[in-house]
């Protein structure tokens, strides 16, 4: 076993969710020279995470994680990609598992925040400090201004401008990443729904002729909450937000620049040009923590 | 054609929208002895108004409808029950509406509060002064406390107060008469859709497992925004809000008291017992204008 490690050079771990964003995260970190080592989670992961060095894990196999990654001297790791969240009823516990499980059953009365912020507290205490997919590929981060060809317009902007100011005001609830604004109003505010589901709200209510915009109308705006661990949760937006975007008719989407991550943006910035949409980074008020 | 009254004996009209609620209305002000004169809407009215004196109008026979008010000498109306907004260029326009086309066209381009607003004024200046409902059928108000025999626990009033700071804090968006609370947690947020779409919303959610709550969780919060007119939008809960409530699991409903008309509340409470929920009023910070 090798001594732990940190800095530009040292190994990197990937704990893998579902989706190919851990695998653009894995090939920046090799191109800025951090050789990753990936960690699938069996049922979640994708099997193309093999073209890297990987382990697999079921969900709760705590001590054959940690022991990949001492074996290794990896001390730093990044979380990425999508994940459900399992009860802890349903975990395989193993050895090294079951000697943390006070611990880790408390987390699961969490929040989803908490519950984040608590097993990363477990992982640093051995030693294995959590960083930010950022951090790692800041390459992926929103740029400020357009990806694509289109840009907003001013009346777009103010729309941008008011579903920035909604997040801003919900972050205290712990609500909402995102909204959709329309020409001044606000026609649908995202909870635990997720993004997806209030962009399939707002198709079905402009089919439905709950809404009635002539044409493309309406912005989704995205941003962290305020004091939200970009660590842990740094919201996203990709091709399937694209397309969600498309099918509600949307304008474009608007996110904070250097705060949400852009999944495969060569294939936004076409898939955007395509439906006649918008992808763009704007500067966010404040800084959201981290 | 007699000369407008108005008082407490003076003829009202109702324009009623859809749904039974325009009948409870006439019911209470025909006990209050202001006998109603009822205005269907083709396309959007029951058929049951015919049980009072009434006239059918086409949207957009706006002559049609002032004659028969000024006929009567009506000098009060209230506006109340579900109306799909048209589009302008959907109205039939008879004369009486063709000498206003150009204020109605305006207001056509306005939000749904503006157009509301702008129909309000035309109406006043016409003589006919438009009074909320809750002034002619008070006792259709939400109560302080309990409607049927459950009550929220201490847990459940700490799920009120959230929401309703949250709906407090939407309101200088124009956005949001309705949220749902659970365990601390805002799980979903109202806007264009309508408080029966959020429901079912969370009805979903919980059936695909993406709230994962064991039993009844959460309450529905429905207040007004700040700032809006209570005589030409008042939020409202009836049998099928419990319905919707019913579905998605929740422990309860709970609508700001003397700000929130329940719909048939006795039959509210009857289900509302029978699914085990509450349906409460709460004591809201502050009147919400009107």
């Amino acid at each position: 076993m090798g001594e732990p490690r940190a800095g530009a050079s040292a190994p990197l771990a990937i704990l893998c969710g579902g989706g190919a964003f851990p695998l653009e995260v894995a090939g920046e970190a090799r191109s800025a020279g951090r050789e990753p080592f990936l960690v699938g989670v069996v049922g979640a992961t994708d099997a193309a995470i093999e073209a890297y060095p990987h382990v697999w894990v079921r969900m709760g196999e705590v001590g054959k994680l940690f022991a990949a990654l001492k074996g290794r001297a990896i001390a730093e790791m990044v979380i990425i990609g999508a994940m459900t969240r399992p009860e802890f009823t349903d975990l395989r516990l193993d050895w090294g598992a079951v000697k943390r499980a006070v611990g880790l059953a408390q987390l699961f009365r969490r929040g989803d925040n908490g519950l984040l912020a608590g097993l990363a507290a477990i992982f640093e205490r051995e030693g294995v400090r959590i960083v930010g997919a950022h951090e790692i590929a800041p390459r992926l981060l929103a740029p400020v201004g357009p990806v694509g060809t289109r840009a907003p317009s001013a009346e777009d902007e103010a729309d941008i401008a008011l579903g920035a100011r909604l997040i801003e005001a919900l972050s205290r609830f712990d609500a909402g990443q995102g909204a959709v604004v329309a020409a001044g109003r606000v026609v649908a505010v995202e909870a635990a729904e997720g993004t997806d589901a209030m962009l399939a709200r707002v198709a079905e209510m402009r089919l439905s002729g709950r809404l009635r915009f002539a044409g493309l109308a309406g912005v989704l705006v995205k941003a962290p909450k305020r004091g939200q661990d970009l660590r842990l949760d740094m919201p996203a937006i990709g091709p399937k937000t694209i397309e969600g975007a498309a099918k509600a008719k949307l304008k474009g989407a608007a996110v904070v620049a250097g705060q949400v991550l852009i999944l495969e943006r060569a294939r936004c910035a076409r898939e955007a040009d395509a439906a006649g949409l918008f992808v763009t980074g704007f500067a966010g008020a404040s800084a959201a923590g981290g």
